[in-house]
Protein backbone atom coordinates (compact mmCIF):
# COMPACT_ATOMS: atom_id res chain seq x y z
CA UNK A 1 0.00 0.00 0.00
CA UNK A 2 1.73 3.07 -1.40
CA UNK A 3 1.44 6.12 1.37
CA UNK A 4 3.12 9.65 0.98
CA UNK A 5 5.98 10.36 3.81
CA UNK A 6 3.82 12.29 6.65
CA UNK A 7 6.74 12.26 8.72
CA UNK A 8 8.51 14.42 6.35
CA UNK A 9 6.21 17.45 6.88
CA UNK A 10 5.21 16.37 10.64
CA UNK A 11 2.39 14.50 9.50
CA UNK A 12 1.27 16.55 6.60
CA UNK A 13 1.68 16.71 3.21
CA UNK A 14 0.87 19.19 0.34
CA UNK A 15 -1.84 17.98 -1.74
CA UNK A 16 -2.33 20.23 -4.79
CA UNK A 17 -5.52 20.00 -6.29
CA UNK A 18 -6.24 20.56 -10.51
CA UNK A 19 -9.35 20.15 -12.83
CA UNK A 20 -9.49 16.97 -14.25
CA UNK A 21 -11.49 18.42 -17.31
CA UNK A 22 -9.61 21.79 -17.69
CA UNK A 23 -6.29 21.28 -16.05
CA UNK A 24 -6.70 24.44 -13.70
CA UNK A 25 -4.71 24.33 -10.39
CA UNK A 26 -7.80 25.26 -8.33
CA UNK A 27 -6.48 24.89 -4.90
CA UNK A 28 -3.88 23.87 -2.55
CA UNK A 29 -4.51 21.80 0.78
CA UNK A 30 -3.02 19.59 3.19
CA UNK A 31 -3.46 15.74 4.25
CA UNK A 32 -2.86 13.72 7.30
CA UNK A 33 -2.58 9.84 7.04
CA UNK A 34 -6.54 9.72 7.80
CA UNK A 35 -7.17 12.10 5.44
CA UNK A 36 -5.38 9.82 2.71
CA UNK A 37 -7.02 6.96 3.58
CA UNK A 38 -10.72 8.82 3.87
CA UNK A 39 -10.05 10.43 0.57
CA UNK A 40 -8.89 6.83 -1.40
CA UNK A 41 -11.91 4.91 0.24
CA UNK A 42 -14.56 8.08 -0.31
CA UNK A 43 -13.25 9.42 -3.90
CA UNK A 44 -14.27 12.55 -2.53
CA UNK A 45 -11.06 14.69 -1.88
CA UNK A 46 -10.66 14.95 2.20
CA UNK A 47 -7.97 17.25 3.84
CA UNK A 48 -6.75 18.23 7.23
CA UNK A 49 -7.40 21.95 8.00
CA UNK A 50 -4.91 23.16 9.47
CA UNK A 51 -6.71 26.13 11.06
CA UNK A 52 -9.27 24.13 12.26
CA UNK A 53 -7.10 20.90 13.37
CA UNK A 54 -10.02 18.81 12.25
CA UNK A 55 -10.26 16.52 9.33
CA UNK A 56 -12.34 18.88 6.42
CA UNK A 57 -14.63 16.69 3.95
CA UNK A 58 -13.90 19.55 1.42
CA UNK A 59 -17.71 21.21 -0.04
CA UNK A 60 -18.86 19.49 3.43
CA UNK A 61 -20.71 22.99 4.13
CA UNK A 62 -20.69 24.44 0.43
CA UNK A 63 -21.90 21.38 -1.23
CA UNK A 64 -19.05 21.90 -3.63
CA UNK A 65 -17.02 18.79 -3.28
CA UNK A 66 -14.59 17.49 -5.46
CA UNK A 67 -14.90 14.15 -6.81
CA UNK A 68 -11.53 12.48 -7.55
CA UNK A 69 -10.64 10.91 -11.04
CA UNK A 70 -7.16 9.93 -10.70
CA UNK A 71 -3.96 10.44 -7.40
CA UNK A 72 -0.34 11.15 -8.33
CA UNK A 73 2.47 10.87 -5.67
CA UNK A 74 5.85 13.32 -6.22
CA UNK A 75 9.62 11.54 -6.81
CA UNK A 76 9.97 12.29 -3.40
CA UNK A 77 6.42 10.82 -1.84
CA UNK A 78 6.11 14.43 -0.14
CA UNK A 79 3.46 15.73 -2.56
CA UNK A 80 0.74 14.79 -3.61
CA UNK A 81 -1.91 15.61 -6.96
CA UNK A 82 -5.30 14.60 -6.82
CA UNK A 83 -7.40 15.67 -10.43
CA UNK A 84 -10.96 16.28 -9.52
CA UNK A 85 -14.52 16.59 -10.64
CA UNK A 86 -14.93 19.89 -9.44
CA UNK A 87 -18.69 20.11 -7.96
CA UNK A 88 -20.70 23.61 -8.15
CA UNK A 89 -17.64 24.36 -10.58
CA UNK A 90 -16.26 26.61 -7.92
CA UNK A 91 -13.04 25.38 -5.25
CA UNK A 92 -12.88 28.67 -3.69
CA UNK A 93 -14.25 29.65 -0.47
CA UNK A 94 -14.73 33.16 -2.49
CA UNK A 95 -16.40 32.27 -4.82
CA UNK A 96 -13.97 32.03 -7.20
CA UNK A 97 -13.41 28.77 -9.22
CA UNK A 98 -9.76 28.56 -8.17
CA UNK A 99 -8.16 29.93 -5.46
CA UNK A 100 -5.60 31.42 -7.66
CA UNK A 101 -7.82 34.07 -8.87
CA UNK A 102 -4.69 36.82 -8.42
CA UNK A 103 -2.40 37.07 -11.19
CA UNK A 104 1.10 38.93 -9.60
CA UNK A 105 1.70 42.15 -12.29
CA UNK A 106 4.26 44.43 -11.48
CA UNK A 107 4.45 43.81 -7.65
CA UNK A 108 0.37 44.16 -7.80
CA UNK A 109 -2.24 41.32 -8.27
CA UNK A 110 -5.32 41.29 -10.61
CA UNK A 111 -8.45 39.71 -10.16
CA UNK A 112 -8.39 37.04 -13.40
CA UNK A 113 -12.22 35.29 -13.96
CA UNK A 114 -15.23 36.22 -12.27
CA UNK A 115 -16.74 34.52 -8.86
CA UNK A 116 -18.92 32.00 -9.29
CA UNK A 117 -20.79 31.75 -6.46
CA UNK A 118 -21.37 34.56 -3.36
CA UNK A 119 -20.03 33.33 -0.41
CA UNK A 120 -22.24 34.97 1.60
CA UNK A 121 -25.29 32.66 -0.06
CA UNK A 122 -23.42 30.11 0.71
CA UNK A 123 -21.78 29.89 3.50
CA UNK A 124 -24.70 31.25 6.19
CA UNK B 1 4.14 45.23 -3.33
CA UNK B 2 1.71 42.17 -2.90
CA UNK B 3 4.19 39.47 -0.81
CA UNK B 4 3.19 36.17 -0.02
CA UNK B 5 2.81 35.25 3.99
CA UNK B 6 6.08 33.52 4.68
CA UNK B 7 5.49 33.66 8.37
CA UNK B 8 2.69 31.13 8.27
CA UNK B 9 5.22 28.57 6.72
CA UNK B 10 7.96 29.95 9.15
CA UNK B 11 9.53 31.57 6.26
CA UNK B 12 8.67 29.56 3.60
CA UNK B 13 5.21 28.87 1.50
CA UNK B 14 4.57 26.15 -1.34
CA UNK B 15 5.21 26.86 -4.98
CA UNK B 16 3.18 24.67 -7.61
CA UNK B 17 4.68 24.79 -11.14
CA UNK B 18 2.76 23.95 -14.02
CA UNK B 19 3.75 24.00 -17.35
CA UNK B 20 2.21 27.35 -19.27
CA UNK B 21 1.29 25.37 -22.60
CA UNK B 22 0.02 21.85 -21.79
CA UNK B 23 -1.05 22.97 -18.11
CA UNK B 24 0.13 19.87 -16.69
CA UNK B 25 1.53 20.07 -12.67
CA UNK B 26 5.42 19.69 -12.99
CA UNK B 27 6.72 19.75 -9.28
CA UNK B 28 5.81 21.79 -5.95
CA UNK B 29 8.76 23.40 -4.40
CA UNK B 30 8.93 25.88 -1.50
CA UNK B 31 10.16 29.85 -1.53
CA UNK B 32 11.13 31.86 1.59
CA UNK B 33 11.19 35.58 0.98
CA UNK B 34 14.72 35.83 -0.91
CA UNK B 35 13.66 33.09 -3.87
CA UNK B 36 10.08 34.91 -3.94
CA UNK B 37 12.34 38.32 -5.23
CA UNK B 38 15.05 36.60 -6.94
CA UNK B 39 12.18 34.75 -9.01
CA UNK B 40 10.54 37.74 -9.77
CA UNK B 41 13.69 39.82 -10.44
CA UNK B 42 15.04 37.52 -12.87
CA UNK B 43 12.24 35.60 -14.47
CA UNK B 44 13.24 32.19 -13.84
CA UNK B 45 11.98 30.10 -10.81
CA UNK B 46 14.32 30.42 -8.01
CA UNK B 47 13.36 28.37 -4.93
CA UNK B 48 14.32 27.61 -1.51
CA UNK B 49 16.36 23.84 -1.52
CA UNK B 50 14.94 22.59 2.24
CA UNK B 51 17.00 19.53 2.39
CA UNK B 52 20.77 21.70 0.87
CA UNK B 53 18.75 24.89 2.86
CA UNK B 54 20.74 27.31 -0.11
CA UNK B 55 18.63 29.26 -2.61
CA UNK B 56 17.96 27.46 -5.11
CA UNK B 57 18.05 28.44 -8.91
CA UNK B 58 15.61 25.46 -10.82
CA UNK B 59 17.77 23.78 -13.47
CA UNK B 60 21.31 24.90 -12.22
CA UNK B 61 23.14 21.98 -12.49
CA UNK B 62 20.44 20.43 -15.15
CA UNK B 63 20.32 23.62 -17.11
CA UNK B 64 16.53 22.80 -17.22
CA UNK B 65 15.83 26.24 -16.43
CA UNK B 66 12.03 27.00 -15.98
CA UNK B 67 11.26 30.62 -17.48
CA UNK B 68 8.71 32.14 -15.42
CA UNK B 69 5.16 33.47 -17.96
CA UNK B 70 3.00 34.52 -15.01
CA UNK B 71 2.90 34.16 -11.18
CA UNK B 72 -0.78 33.92 -9.00
CA UNK B 73 -0.92 33.91 -5.32
CA UNK B 74 -4.17 32.43 -3.71
CA UNK B 75 -6.40 33.56 -1.41
CA UNK B 76 -5.09 33.26 1.85
CA UNK B 77 -1.75 34.64 0.35
CA UNK B 78 0.49 31.20 1.47
CA UNK B 79 0.42 29.42 -1.70
CA UNK B 80 1.90 30.49 -5.02
CA UNK B 81 1.62 29.42 -8.93
CA UNK B 82 3.87 29.52 -10.95
CA UNK B 83 3.39 29.12 -14.90
CA UNK B 84 6.35 28.21 -16.88
CA UNK B 85 8.27 27.36 -19.64
CA UNK B 86 10.10 24.41 -18.74
CA UNK B 87 13.48 24.47 -20.65
CA UNK B 88 14.58 21.09 -21.66
CA UNK B 89 11.50 19.31 -21.47
CA UNK B 90 11.77 17.80 -18.07
CA UNK B 91 11.16 19.23 -13.97
CA UNK B 92 11.77 16.31 -12.37
CA UNK B 93 15.48 15.31 -11.53
CA UNK B 94 14.08 11.43 -12.57
CA UNK B 95 14.33 12.38 -15.81
CA UNK B 96 10.63 12.61 -16.07
CA UNK B 97 8.66 15.69 -17.59
CA UNK B 98 7.02 15.95 -14.34
CA UNK B 99 7.51 14.88 -10.58
CA UNK B 100 4.01 13.03 -10.75
CA UNK B 101 4.91 10.79 -13.07
CA UNK B 102 3.29 8.20 -10.70
CA UNK B 103 -0.41 7.04 -10.26
CA UNK B 104 -1.49 5.58 -7.52
CA UNK B 105 -4.02 2.74 -8.40
CA UNK B 106 -5.36 0.41 -6.08
CA UNK B 107 -3.02 1.04 -3.41
CA UNK B 108 0.13 0.84 -5.60
CA UNK B 109 1.47 3.37 -7.78
CA UNK B 110 1.58 2.85 -11.76
CA UNK B 111 4.53 4.65 -14.19
CA UNK B 112 3.16 7.05 -16.56
CA UNK B 113 4.80 9.00 -19.26
CA UNK B 114 8.21 8.32 -20.52
CA UNK B 115 11.68 9.64 -18.98
CA UNK B 116 13.01 12.86 -21.00
CA UNK B 117 16.71 12.85 -20.37
CA UNK B 118 18.85 9.95 -18.10
CA UNK B 119 19.62 11.56 -14.96
CA UNK B 120 23.11 10.23 -14.91
CA UNK B 121 23.96 12.05 -18.12
CA UNK B 122 22.89 14.95 -16.82
CA UNK B 123 23.56 15.38 -12.93
CA UNK B 124 27.27 13.88 -13.30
Amino acid sequence: MVEPDFEKGNGLVPVIVQDDETGDVLMLAYMNRQAWLKTLESGKATFWSRSRNALWLKGETSRNVQVVKSVYIDCDDDTILLKVNQIGGAACHTGYRSCFYRKVVDGKTEVIGEPVFDPGEVYK
